[in-house]
C-alpha cells in the first residue's frame, strides 16, 4: 500500500500512488463540508505550526482550518521581526520548535529549497506551502483533486497551463503532478517566460492560446505577478492580456465542457476576465473549498494516519 | 418571536424586539463570568473569523474570547501586508473564507459601508465590529445591555452622549438603539461636530454640559480621538475639557444616580476625569464585561441558536 | 506546604520550597512529552492572554503550547499598533483584559518592573516572561529544572554563569534561584560588564574564564546581544569571543561532566562555538524541552492547581 515520505515538500517526490492515497483521503475529508458540526478529534494531541517567512492569508488560513477542524493544537508563527529580529538562525527556530514537542511544520518561504533544508535538520514531519519559484505542492495537489472531481479522472486528459511558467511554482507543482497521473500538459507563456528545459518533463510548449486550447479538457491559468512584470517579459498588460488573457470569447471557441481554473486571487481583466471567473466552467471557488479537504488529508496522512474510513470519526 | 437578520450591520436595521431578544440573550450568557469552567459546546464546529483592518485590542479580543469560551473555531486576521500586499479584492478575500467553510465574518474597517458589502457578497454571516464613522453596532449593545443592568429599563430614560458625534460610530449606534427602545437621547458637543440632520432621528442637541446634565439618568461619554482633533473643531483640549469633559464637579450637580459610561479606552483629564472614571457611578469596566456577554449572545443568534437556555448547557 | 504568590514575577521573591514546588510541578508535567496524545483538561475553562510588548517566538510560543496542551484558552496579543496607537495606558490594557474574564496575563516588556505594576493593578494572575534587564524567571526555572535533572540535585554544585551579567535578566534570574537552592555561583564577564553589589547575592567575581572553569560543574552561557554591544564593553566581537567564549579547547581543560547551557537562541562562534553547542555535554536543546514543562507547571499551580498527581489526568 503506498505510503507517504516523512515531508511534503514538492509533487515530484511522489510517486502516482501516493499522489492518489492523497487525493482518495481528501476525498472522505472533503465530507466535513457538509456536516453542521465541522470537528473530529482525529488529530487531538497533535500540535501544528505554521511558520510564515512570506505573507500568506489564503494558504495559512487554509492549514489554519484544517487542523482546527482536525483538533489539533495549532501555532501561528509569521516571521518577520520576532525571531530574525534576534538574529536567530532558520534552522535554529526549527529545532526549537521541535523541542518544544511541534509534530509538524508548515512552511512558506521566499527562497525556493528551504522546505528541505528544514525536513533535513528535524524529525518533525514537514509541509511546503510555497518555497520561492520551486514548488507549491498543496496548491498542485487541490489542482489535481478538483480536476478529479470534476472530469471522473486525469490520465488522458489535455490540460493547458496559461501564465508565468518560468516565475510559478503553482505551474511547476502542476506539471509534476498531472504528468505523473498521466495527463498531456501544455505550457502557453510568452517565450521569455518559459524555463529551459522543460520539455524534459514531457510537457508540450506552445505560445498561441487560441491553438492550445482548441483540444483542451481544462485550463489552468496563473496569476500574473503584477509585482514582477517587467518590460522584459512582454510590452504592456494590456498585450499580455490579449494575448493570453481568457476571456469569454476564448472560451467560447474551446470545447463546452473546458474546465477553468485559477489559483487566486485573480487579477480580473489581466490574465482571466471577470466573466470567465464566475462562469459555470469554472472551479476557481470550489477549489479554495478543495484546498481545505487535502490539507485535512495530509495532516491526517503525515502525522501517522492510514485508514481514511477513520479520519470523520 | 424576533429573529435576527443573517448579519449585524448595525442597530438601524434592527427593531426593538430584536434588540430586545440580543440583549435578554446577552443575560443569560452573562451567567458564564460566575462559573469557574468558562467552557460552554454551544458553537462546536462553528468557524468564526475576525477580518479586521484597522488594528484593535478590546474588540478583536472580546470577539475571540466569546467565541472561544463557545467552542468556535476562531481565526484572526488581520489584514495590512498578506492579501492587500497581493492586491487581492476585498470581496475575493470574503468569498474564500467562505468557500473555506467560515461560518461568520467579524469584520472592522476604516470606510463606513464596508460590513454591508462584504454581507451582500457571501452567504456567511457577518458581524460589524466598527466601520469607519458609520456603526459600531456590538458597542451600541453592550451600552444598552449596561443601562438597562443598572436601571431595569430603557424607555423613558434620559441619556446624554457628549462628545465628537459627528466623527462616532458608536454615538450612531448608541442613538439608533435607544430611541427605538424609547430613551430620550440629547446630543451634546461643540456645534462644529454635531452632524447635520440629526434631528431627524428625534435626538434633542444641547451645545451646554451642564445644562443636559442637570435631568440626565445616564451620560455616555465618546473618547475624543486625538489623532482626528483639529482646530477646526474646537481650539485646544484643556478648553474643550473645561466645556465638554465630565469631571468630579459636573458630577457632584447632577443627579445622584447619574450613570456614567465610556467605551474606552479614555482620554483621562481630557473627556473625563480620573476620579469620574473610577467613581461607584461608573460602570465603564462592567460595560467591558458585557461587551463579551452581548458578543456571545450575537454569535449564538446569528448561527442559528434560538432558545437562550440552552446556551450554557 | 509550599504555595506559590498570586504571580511569578521573579525569582527573588520566591523561596527554596516554592521555586521546589514548581520544580516537581514540572517533572509531572514533563511526561506529557512521552505521551502520544499531548492533550489534558486541566486548564479547561480558563483563559490565558500573552501580552508581547517585545518580539519573541520561543518564550511566547512555549507559553502558547503549555497552554494549549492544557486545554486553556488562549488569546495572543502582541502590542504594537493596536493599543499603543490609540495612547492606551498598559495598566488599562490589563485591567480590560480582566473585565474581559481572563485569567491568567503573561507579560514580556523592554521596561523592568512593568510586570509587578501590572500584577498589582489587577486580581488576574500575572507571569512575567522578561521584563528589561530585570527577571526572566521561567528561564531562571527551567534552567533550574534542567541543572536537577541532569545532576540530580542543585545545592553544592559550582555553578559559572558568563557573559554580560550587567545586562541580562536571565543571569539574574539564575543568580537568584541557584543561590537559594544552595549553589556556588561565579560570575564571568568582562568587568564593565558586572553590575556594581553584585557580591551581595553570595556570588563570586570573576573576570577569567579558565580559571572559573576548573571547578565547574555547570556553565550557563549567557547570548550576546549584538545590537547593545559597545566600544564601552569590549573591544570586538572577536577579542570577546577568545576572552569569554566558550569552545571545545576550554570544554576539554573543564571537568569531563561539565554541563553546558545556553538559554538560545546563541551566537555560534561568539560566546559558544558551534562544536559546544552540539556536544554530548550540551542541554541547549532539553532546557527548550523543559521550558514548555516548567511553564504547564506555573499555568497549573497559578491558576489554583496543587496536587502533582491530577495535572495529567
Amino acid at each position: 500500500m503506498a505510503k507517504l515520505p516523512k515531508d511534503l515538500l514538492g509533487l515530484r517526490e511522489l510517486n502516482a500512488e501516493q499522489i492518489q492515497l492523497i487525493l482518495d483521503t481528501a476525498t472522505a475529508c472533503k465530507d466535513i463540508f457538509s456536516r453542521d458540526l465541522k470537528k473530529v478529534p482525529t488529530l487531538r494531541g497533535k500540535t501544528v505550526v505554521t511558520l510564515f517567512f512570506e505573507p500568506s492569508t489564503r494558504t495559512r488560513t487554509s492549514f489554519e482550518i484544517a487542523g482546527k477542524w482536525m483538533s489539533a493544537d495549532l501555532v501561528n508563527l509569521t516571521v518577520s521581526s520576532s525571531s530574525v529580529a534576534k538574529g536567530e538562525s532558520f534552522v535554529d527556530t526549527a529545532r526549537t520548535l521541535e523541542a518544544m514537542g511541534v509534530d509538524l511544520i508548515i512552511i512558506r518561504h521566499s527562497l525556493g529549497g528551504t522546505p528541505r533544508l528544514l525536513a533535513d535538520s528535524v524529525a518533525a514531519h514537514v509541509i511546503n506551502a510555497g518555497d520561492g519559484a520551486h514548488e507549491h505542492p498543496t496548491q498542485g495537489l487541490l489542482d489535481l483533486y478538483s480536476i478529479r472531481e470534476k472530469k471522473g479522472r486525469i490520465a488522458g486528459l489535455n490540460v493547458v497551463i496559461v501564465g508565468d511558467i518560468l516565475h510559478s511554482r503553482v505551474a511547476k507543482s502542476n506539471i509534476y503532478g498531472l504528468t505523473k497521473l498521466g495527463a498531456k500538459v501544455t505550457v502557453v507563456a510568452p517565450p521569455t517566460l518559459i524555463p529551459k528545459g522543460i520539455g524534459e518533463f514531457g510537457v508540450t510548449i506552445e505560445t498561441d492560446l487560441d491553438k492550445a486550447l482548441r483540444d483542451a479538457d481544462v485550463v489552468n491559468i496563473l496569476r500574473i505577478q503584477l509585482e514582477r512584470q517587467t518590460k522584459a517579459y512582454f510590452p504592456t498588460l494590456r498585450e499580455y492580456s490579449k494575448l493570453f488573457g481568457v476571456n469569454l470569447s476564448r472560451l467560447r471557441q474551446a470545447r463546452p465542457d473546458l474546465l477553468v481554473m485559477h489559483p487566486g486571487p485573480a487579477n480580473l481583466g489581466v490574465e482571466i476576465s471577470e466573466e470567465v471567473s464566475v462562469h459555470d466552467q469554472s472551479v476557481i471557488t470550489e477549489q479554495v473549498t478543495n484546498g481545505v479537504a487535502v490539507r485535512m488529508a495530509l495532516l491526517y496522512l503525515l502525522t501517522g494516519g492510514g485508514n481514511k474510513d477513520e479520519i470523520l470519526h
